[in-house]
């Protein structure tokens, strides 16, 4: 029988008709006033999403492209930082620094926590050297929240240290303004609360960090910020660009800045806090002691393999992520950015409920949906 | 805050990607090779749909053009026919039957009821010159199902009477197979369960009632059959085809037979019942005494309008429909035909909780979602 596959991954998440409807023009060539117009646009409403002044960035990449981007143009052999590695993408940023060159100090962290106030603040006090700290603003692999104003603050208390942040799956979810987080590189990608084909990554880059673009001694082309900052300031790119992803974002930002930042941000939390509470009503625990609010990050219950689980939401209309690494088989994952809205959360707990009973899980059917219900009800 | 809108109405009804996709190609010339191969592909699944070796015709028309089309080729002036008149479009038979000149014996029946069988027997025996049963197998203003087989069984008794049925809400609801039930014309239109846009209509006709096209005395043009016959058995029309929704169609009956027929039927058959019994659970009252698989019309609680509830759906991302003429205010309709699945259902009843708890009539949230899974459960 007819069942729709419904995305509820951390990427890719659905795609707005809006979108499919940029998408599915006919190219235009990019070197044309035509594509200039709508680039210098784009990147106006880039500004206003990251509430700046400065040239927001577009790469023709995913966005560990950008990740790649924020260690060799703002970083030098040998510079000393901290890498809070709390998931799969913490690990990226240390594995980034390494192969770069750079001297990293490796602070893990359990999957499913964020870092310790108290022993950052301790790090930072034994190396005052330290030359950045890199984070994730969310661990989409943990679906974790970062406190990334407290590094931000930390920050300058050194004489030269900035703060590199994967705004990945945070970017669109929450008010992310990084002048006033203390943030000095943000990256982000298309294919999460951007509401985009994946393909895109976006880079934000402070006055502090601009100064660094002369010292840095890594060898980059494709990701050469100074250049490609020249060229876009210009309404151009250095080398060709993502023609119809940017016509998309420029869709995309349409939706989120008509809908408004505060309220777009509002609306993740409810949908999170929605998500979160109702997976508890029916029993399960979350993974993450510091929940983010764009996806959730849920254990299967003893005995319920989560791969068995999802496989199970599939077959009725439900596509969500699984654990990544030594989570695989614990843990799924549902997604509630970008393009959802309450009504979708109340779907997916519908759904994850049969599924649970279908797999001997015995819950009480309409019991998460009731409770997501109570906390979406006072806010329609 | 974002909220999406989801069509729950009568029809139109959601498209599949696959038909959106169809629909958005450029356009190609009718008078082709190329257009004939898929015209006559679509013309042979649609002889699959309805298990019939005849030539099924298409017409660029809403629904109602292929019933004109039924009055103008199968009747002539004066013919005495049977009208089942059990709501609006049972009203639109009795008008085209007066417009072209027909004797129509006008049953009228209240809203939400089917006909009654002894009735029926009693004016066929009072009747023996009746020339025709014109009824809707799916009454979609009352959401009433009419049992079209007993119709057709009763017509045989008689010297020369065809039954002509509306089946624009039945035909991909239910198995609709025009030789097993004794129906002689049948029609139905794009927008409901072959979940196109509107702007097809389909019109079958048995051996039965192909004798009737050279006795017809009604003036005809654009719907004469016998032309459009002719010329469709040669894969191409009689005037101007409507291009892109033939070949959106084409992909909507693969979608269709690839499911199956029987499981299609089953399908609604379960979302009907869910629906159904989840607002009974809420304690609403169902509009039909015979309710139909294709959309479930409610009546709104005492007190409250059923626009109003209609608005507050909107709000929170459901367009369902509401009643018409005598009805308006006091039913909504939701549909459950096409491209719907379980989940969707389940999404609009915690809609739909929320929605009345809004207006003040207090129902326990997740109790109607409770219902429906229930129901939905043993057949996932």
């Amino acid at each position: 029988m007819l069942v729709k596959e419904r995305l509820f991954t951390p990427g890719p998440v659905p795609l707005p008709p809006q979108v499919i409807k940029a998408l599915g023009q006919q190219i235009i060539h990019h070197r044309t006033p035509e594509f200039t117009k709508i680039f210098k646009e784009t990147k106006e409403k880039l500004k206003k999403l990251l509430k700046t002044e400065r040239n927001v960035l577009v790469f023709a990449s995913s966005g560990t492209g950008s990740m790649e981007a924020s260690v060799l143009n703002f970083f030098s052999k040998g510079d000393k930082v901290l890498i809070i590695n709390a998931g799969k993408f913490g690990q990226r940023w240390y594995e980034l620094a390494k192969t770069f060159g750079l001297n990293p100090i490796n602070y893990e962290i359990e999957w499913g926590k964020t870092y310790n106030k108290d022993r950052v603040k301790e790090i930072i006090e034994n190396n005052k050297d330290l030359k950045g700290i890199l984070v994730q603003h969310s661990e989409t692999s943990t679906t974790t929240y970062h406190d990334v104003k407290y590094l931000g603050d930390l920050a300058k208390s050194l004489e030269d240290c900035i703060v590199v942040v994967d705004g990945i799956t945070s970017v669109g979810v929450y008010e992310v303004y990084p002048e006033r987080l203390g943030v000095d590189v943000l990256i982000t990608g298309s294919q999460k609360a951007l509401m985009l084909p994946p393909g895109l990554s976006i880079l934000y880059y402070s006055e502090k960090a601009e100064k660094r673009l002369d010292i840095s001694d890594l060898p980059k082309y494709y990701f050469d910020v100074k250049k490609e900052s020249k060229k876009q300031s210009e309404g151009q790119t250095a080398y060709t660009p993502a023609i119809n992803l940017i016509i998309a974002l420029n869709e995309s930002l349409s939706l989120i800045l008509d809908e408004g930042l505060e309220e777009l941000a509002k609306r993740h939390e409810i949908m999170a806090k929605a998500t979160r509470e109702a997976v508890k009503s029916l029993g399960l625990k979350l993974l993450s002691e510091s929940p983010a609010n764009s996806a959730t990050g849920v254990y299967s219950p003893d005995g319920i393999n989560a791969d068995d689980l999802r496989k199970t939401l599939l077959k009725i209309g439900f596509r969500v992520a699984g654990g990544q690494d030594h989570l695989k088989g614990k843990i799924f994952r549902i997604a509630h950015m970008g393009y959802f809205d309450f009504m979708d959360v109340l779907q997916i707990i519908s759904g994850l409920e049969l599924a649970l009973n279908k797999l001997g899980y015995k819950v009480d059917l309409g019991k998460g949906v009731k409770t997501a219900q109570e906390i979406i009800f006072s806010n329609i």
